[in-house]
């Protein structure tokens, strides 16, 4: 995990100079199979395979043979028979990733399957906190909000733990999974008391159909509990780091002036990052297949 | 602007040529945000940025983190953070457009914003005028149809009248803005008598929610009063051309005996000068950014 | 058509190799205009087209000016303006590729009309079966299922025929068209005798629609009669080959261990020879254009 933070560090500075265009992947084609709507992933992945010279073809849902009653291997084996070099999935199920990659003879990328994964999220949040904070080792990150149906909280659980970080998991109880401890974080029901001594607050994405009904009493209730205010954010380091893995509900999981804070929010660089970490993993994956030296 | 048609004209040449790839874009990522569908503009823009050898990526309404309430502005700081090179924005919003320039670090290029403005479709309306009939200026243009709610007659009145065109405005007196005349042109509500002497009948489409109901009595109605038919063109000059911006509703604003007229209508020219002042606006407003000498 | 398939040869092993970019269509802009969705045909050409180094722009139906209810000959006459080199066309109605073709410069692909034709998929078919068994000519080939609606039958029956393979039909009588007999076919209903000695057997989709009501009582029933079994394979020859244009309904017209049958299905092959055959079309079609020595 370490090698792809190296190794999509190259990118960012490549990113934000004139010229991006860098031909490695020139020949090869990659397929965004986005069975599930998305727009920031699927752009940042388009634009990652395109600044490396890859052929892009998206295959959208709503276009997709699967309204037809195909079954997903079929599709899978499809996208293969074209002769995919790399192939990028989304699927609201858990688990389908998994499943194409295991029919297909490339590189599979998982963008994001069910409330399982989402693990590109997790590199760049990685990526972001490393860069900001000198590293990712030591620091205390509080993650909060919808714990029980997000990827992206599962996926940076894994990777902040594995690098070593101290993570605490915040979420009305509602909404925390049961036995979670056991993936090495603490769990809080009380923002305040997580908050801490943190060095970076995590905000997770409130998903609209959550906001009313057995999870969560209404926006205002949560906004007053786990709504990340200024004044809330005062009780973690005074040089905390705050992210969210976007799109951001303002006035509900944040504050407007928290979430554009000009020192304190990394959002839009998490964005950039994003970027830098997709271009890293496709250059990675491909490397075995354009038969770069050590990689054969 | 005189610049930009200047400018357009040698890409009308370099597209009917059978090699059309010039790689001055290469390595830029260009952005089509389009949050209104238009099928015609939005390929006319990803035509205009592939030619150029940009990295060419659209961002469609219908996959758009817009749908989960994610603000305009939060858009915009994520398509900037991607480092994107030039961001081209159609909304159905007059003023959106200007508020995602404001927040981004790239060249924003407006294809359309509410009933506000659509520059390039004025500037292909320019070119195509002062090809055919030598200049613009001096040249006495009749603009018909949906005034009230039409951003490209509100952007062509703009152009034309800055270019030293006569500018005449006709519509029915319910889709006639409040004091058009200050725009500097001269409001009909009488087709007949506004055509008398016209070098240019522009038509505006008749939007299908309009075609009933308050603004005009019925489609057959209106084609009497408004439609072009060959009897009421032979009221402007005997070489007047005719110009629509299409979609067109045949039998309705005009008869198709008027749009298929061989030597009269330049109504396919609109559409392949469009690609031609698209690539001339992508150019020129990325020279800055890619270091062109004497404009860095 | 033998032509054809020569020339997509080159392709497959092209398409099987690490750098799968070919540059002969630089500079030109191929548009897929899909006014019906289909995500396998339209991913094909896409992908052929990217690798053959042209500009690939697609226009969706959901997207299209069609919705704002213009003519079909006009957005014939804009892809035209917009200098495409060569246009890709999917449609919902018989006849209405040969519609747009008559009114373009350049040369159009027809990737599916109505129940009229769908000439790649035929071509595909045929460079399988020559691939698969040696050659087409002589080959007992059953196509079987709604032979009615069938664009793919249609064309599969044309191409067959004229490389003189033995072309049998086998569909229900509510789906079997009248006088087939006179496109030099022998029409079956019972699929038994069909099978008899086949050395190819095509089963076709049977659309969801279809499925119940006046054309099929029940997926049933048409299973057991027309479903292709391993029983029912074992009346064609012992290797006789499986073939399916895909998406299939698995368990309605094809059980699952004849589609995924190792050395019998050709099923995935099929999908990969369409990006060749369609590669060939797309680098045959636009030489005279590029003014390849011979073409021109």
């Amino acid at each position: 995990m370490m090698f792809l933070l190296d190794e999509a560090e190259q990118w960012i500075e490549a990113n934000r100079s004139r010229a991006k265009s860098d031909k490695r992947l020139e020949g090869l084609t990659q397929i965004n199979a986005f069975f599930e709507n998305s727009t920031r992933t699927l752009l940042s992945f388009e634009i990652a395979g395109k600044r490396l010279g890859a052929d892009v073809v998206n295959m959208h849902a709503a276009q997709s043979s699967v309204k037809k009653g195909e079954t997903l291997i079929d599709t899978a084996m499809t996208l293969n028979a074209m002769r995919a070099d790399v192939i990028v999935i989304r699927h609201m199920s858990s688990g389908a990733v998994r499943l194409i990659a295991d029919k297909v003879d490339c590189p599979v990328l998982n963008a994001g399957d069910g409330s399982h994964e989402h693990p590109t999220q997790a590199l760049l949040d990685a990526l972001t906190i490393r860069r900001r904070r000198g590293s990712v080792a030591g620091q205390r990150v509080v993650i909060c909000g919808d714990l029980l149906h997000s990827r992206v909280a599962r996926s940076n659980i894994l990777a902040l733990t594995a690098l070593a970080a101290e993570v605490r998991v915040c979420a009305p109880s509602t909404l925390m999974p049961a036995a979670i401890e056991r993936m090495g974080v603490t769990p809080f029901t009380d923002f305040d008391t997580a908050l801490d001594g943190a060095d970076v607050v995590m905000m997770l994405r409130l998903q609209t159909e959550r906001m009313s009904g057995g999870f969560v009493p209404s926006t205002r209730e949560y906004h007053m509990r786990y709504g990340l205010t200024l004044d809330r954010l005062a009780r973690a380091k005074p040089d905390a780091l705050v992210m969210h893995p976007g799109p951001m509900n303002r006035g509900v999981e944040i504050d407007s002036n928290v979430a554009d804070h000009a020192s304190r929010s990394a959002i839009t660089e998490q964005v950039e990052m994003g970027v830098a970490v997709r271009m890293a993993c496709l250059d990675v994956l491909t490397r075995r297949a354009r038969g770069v030296e050590g990689w054969a």
